[in-house]
């Protein structure tokens, strides 16, 4: 269930997730949302996180905000990427 | 006094950073450093703290992690930039 308040930032642009945040927020009567981010999107995910808060959301509040290290397999063995988890409570 | 402990994250390669801080840890008896970036390189400050932690100073700790937005003056007029703040306490 705290699956569905997940959203993954990845390629698609800034705005389409700020919506998807806001949407979950106004319809599902979610309190709680968590935004995931690795590498470089860590970035869009802090520009949508500021978004939602500064121009839709503005009782929303950084509940916590984690940093990580994650190992990935890829073609050439194994890479660490950064990761970000911010958590928006209203 | 406490200017002397803030990393600005810029252009400039990932390690760079993290070896100034490392440095600043191991020379200048500083418990605390603040690592501040804006925009894109918000993703590279997210780097720099977790290979600080994990690869160099083991019992750095999170003391506070914060996401503000801020106007700059461009050459078209005004924009937002998002900005994130690091404090690393050892």
């Amino acid at each position: 269930m705290a699956e569905e308040n997940v959203i993954f930032v990845g390629k698609k642009p800034t705005m389409n997730y700020v919506l998807a945040i806001v949407t979950q927020f106004n319809n599902n009567s979610t309190s709680r949302i968590v935004i995931k981010a690795r590498g470089k999107a860590i970035s869009k995910a802090v520009d949508i996180a500021e978004i939602t808060r500064h121009k839709f959301i503005q009782d929303a509040k950084y509940d916590e905000i984690k940093l990580d290290t994650e190992s990935l397999q890829g073609e050439k063995g194994e890479s660490n990427v950064s990761s970000i988890e911010i958590v928006l409570t209203r």
